[in-house]
C-alpha cells in the first residue's frame, strides 16, 4: 500500500510500503477514508525536532474497518470509523479517568504498540489498529439507534468527523481545561486549527466574549464564523494590552493557548486576569518552562496537555453531524495522498490552514 | 506602642515605634490581641531574601477595634476582629472575582498603603487597618445573628481565629485550587502549619484517602488527628513510589503544594496521577520555574497562588467556633510579643511548628 514516510527536514515521499494485517485478536485493520498534516506534524518538517531515520508519519484519520481480529466486540466490518491520534484500550485507570492519553497500555501511530507490533500512522492507504474496541469510535447516524448499520458516511461531513480525530478534540480540551463557563471571557493565543476550534469549542461551552489572538485576514474571517465576537491582531504587550482593554482592564477569565511556544505561553499567562486560568494544548516541543511567580502572584493557573480526545469523540460528534459546529471548516485545502508533500509545504508556508488528503 | 522589627538576618528586635492613628475614613485601629510569625517571615530571617533596611514585619492578626473613620460601616468600636494577611477593599472586580489578594486597592501590612500612609506590621500592639470595611471580618458568634454584640470571644477560640488570618485559609487555598471532591485522594507535601491546615481542609471537603508527607513525629500526629489516613516519610523518588504504592500506582488525584521550593513543587507534580491537579500555596521565593512537558505529558494542571484568605474567612470561621476544625493546634508555643525574637528562632530551629505571640 501507499503510505507517507519522512525521510528528513522538508523531505516528504510517499512510497510503497507493507500492506498492514491482524497480528493480534484486538486489532481492525481500517482503510482510510480520509487523513491530514498536523501542526505537530511540521516540527519533524521544519527540522526542529531530528529525524534521525525514515519513518511513518500522521496520526489523524477516518475510515472504514476492513478486517477485526477474533476478540473485537464492540468494532464490525463495515463500520464507519473515527480513529483519535493515539492508541488506548478505554479501559485502564487513567482512561477511566478521562486521561486516555495516558492509556496504561496504550500507544502511538507509526511506532510500535505494546506488544511490539506495528502501527501504522495516518497518512496511508489503510491502518492496523491495536485495541481497536478502546481507540474506535463508530460513526452511528443521528436517529439509528446503537444498531449496527452500513448507510454510507455523507461526503459532506468528512471534514468534520475527520476534525474529530485530533483538532477539534483538542482545542475542546483546551477550553475544558481552562474551565469555560457559560458567559465567560475567554482569549485564544493562535490561530491554527486547534486555535480556531478552541473558539468553536468556548461558543459552545457558553463564553458569550471571545477574542481570537490572530494576525491573518482569511483565520480572523473563520475565528469569526466559529464564535469570535473581537480579533486582536497585536502581540506580546501591545496584545495584553488589547485583551485588557476589552476586559475591563483586568483581563480574561480564561485564555487557551494553542500553539507550544514560550512567547504564546508567556501572551497567555499575561492575559489571564487574577484567578484565571491557561488552558494549553499546544505540545511544547521546546519544553518552554513556565515561572512560577507570576502564576502564583496572581493566581493564575496553567491546566491542559495532550488532548485526551478519545473521550470527547462521542460527546462532539452529535454536534458535527447536526451542522451544530462546524470544525471541518478548517481544511482549507484537499489533496490525494499522493501529494503529501505539497500538503506539508502548504501548512508550512501558511497558505493552508489544514490539509486534508484522500487516499 | 511595642512592635517588631527586623534588622537583618537573625536580628528580631521589639521596639517602641509611633502609636498609630486614623489617617483617612476607611481607616480602623485595631488593638492586637494575638498575632504570630509566619513560615514566610523566616525567608528575611535566614537571609534568604535581603533586609535592606530595618523594617516593620508579621501580617497575621487577630484583635479588637479601638477606633474608626467617619467612612465605616460595617465594622464598629469593640468588634472583635480578624485580619486576613494583606489589605483589600472586597469590592473590586478581582475581589468580586475572589481574587482579594489582588485587590486593586489593596496593599500589605508593613508597608504604606495606595494613599502614602503606612499600614503597620501585624506583630506589634497596634495597626492601623485602611480599607477596614474591606479588609477586616467581625467575628459573631453562632446563633446570634448579624446584630452587633460585644460580648467577648472565648479565649480558647483565639488559637483558632488567628489560624484564619493565614494558615487555616491558605491550606484551604490549595484544596479549592486544586479542585478537591469527595472520595477523592489527596497527597499533602509539607508539615509546616499551612500543610497541616490543608490537611483539615482536604478532610473537610471530602477527601477519603489524605497522604501526608512529613518526616516529623509530632507532626505526622498532628495530621493524623487533622485528618490524614497515611504518613509517607519519604522524599524524593521514594515519596514518590510510596505515594503510587497508596493510588494504585498512578499517583494522587489531587496534590497540594506547601512549600514553595523546587524540590517540594517537583515532589508534587510528580505525586499526582494523570489528569491530577497540583493546588500549590508554597511562596515561591526563589522563583523556581515548572518544566512544561511532564506537566503536558501527563496533564497535570498547576493552580494557586497567594491565598485569598478574606474571602474564605467567613465560610471556615462556623467550623472553627463549633469546633468542627481545630486548625489553632497548629501553634505549638505561646509567647509574649517581647520575645518575638525567641518566637522566630523556635520555628527557624523547628522547636515549634507555629508560635502565638500575645502582646
Amino acid at each position: 500500500m501507499l503510505a507517507t514516510v519522512i525521510h528528513a527536514a522538508r523531505d516528504i515521499r510517499v512510497e510503497t510500503v507493507p500492506d498492514p494485517v491482524i497480528t493480534t485478536g484486538d486489532d481492525a485493520i481500517v482503510k482510510v477514508v480520509a487523513a491530514c498534516v498536523c501542526g505537530s506534524d511540521l516540527w519533524p518538517y521544519r527540522g526542529i525536532t531530528p529525524t534521525h531515520e525514515p519513518h511513518r508519519i500522521g496520526h489523524e484519520f477516518i475510515g472504514i474497518v476492513e478486517a477485526i481480529g477474533d476478540d473485537v466486540v464492540s468494532i464490525n466490518v463495515g463500520d464507519f470509523v473515527i480513529a483519535p491520534f493515539y492508541v488506548c484500550d478505554n479501559t485502564c485507570a487513567n482512561c477511566r479517568n478521562g486521561v486516555s492519553t495516558s492509556c496504561l497500555n496504550g500507544g502511538w501511530w507509526g511506532s510500535n504498540d505494546q506488544k511490539g507490533a506495528f502501527a501504522d500512522a495516518g497518512q496511508g492507504e489503510r491502518v492496523r489498529v491495536p485495541l481497536a474496541d478502546g481507540t474506535l469510535v463508530v460513526v452511528r447516524r443521528q436517529g439509528q439507534g446503537h444498531e449496527h448499520e452500513h448507510e454510507p458516511v455523507l461526503d459532506e461531513h468528512v471534514p468534520g468527523l475527520l476534525a474529530l480525530s485530533d483538532v477539534m478534540g483538542t482545542g475542546h480540551h483546551a477550553a475544558v481545561s481552562a474551565g469555560v463557563q457559560p458567559g465567560e471571557t475567554v482569549a485564544v493565543v493562535g490561530d491554527g486549527a486547534v486555535g480556531l476550534c478552541a473558539i468553536i469549542a468556548a461558543k459552545r461551552l457558553g463564553a458569550t466574549t471571545i477574542i481570537a489572538m490572530s494576525r491573518h485576514a482569511d483565520r480572523q474571517a473563520l475565528a469569526r464564523r466559529f464564535g469570535a465576537t473581537h480579533v486582536v491582531a497585536e502581540r506580546g504587550a501591545d496584545g495584553i494590552a488589547a485583551v485588557r482593554r476589552l476586559t475591563g482592564g483586568i483581563g480574561a477569565d480564561r485564555v487557551l493557548e494553542c500553539v507550544g511556544t514560550k512567547e504564546s505561553m508567556d501572551q497567555a499567562i499575561r492575559s489571564a486576569r487574577p484567578g484565571g486560568m491557561v488552558g494549553y494544548v499546544g505540545a511544547p516541543y521546546v519544553a518552554p518552562e513556565l515561572p512560577l511567580r507570576p502564576l502564583f502572584n496572581a493566581n493564575v493557573g496553567v491546566n491542559g496537555g495532550v488532548a485526551p480526545v478519545r473521550g470527547y469523540i462521542e460527546e462532539l460528534l452529535p454536534d458535527v453531524l447536526s451542522g451544530a459546529i462546524e470544525p471541518g471548516r478548517v481544511f482549507d485545502l484537499e489533496l490525494p495522498l499522493a501529494e503529501a508533500a505539497e500538503a506539508y509545504a502548504a501548512m508550512d508556508e501558511r497558505r493552508a490552514i489544514k490539509v486534508l488528503l484522500r487516499p
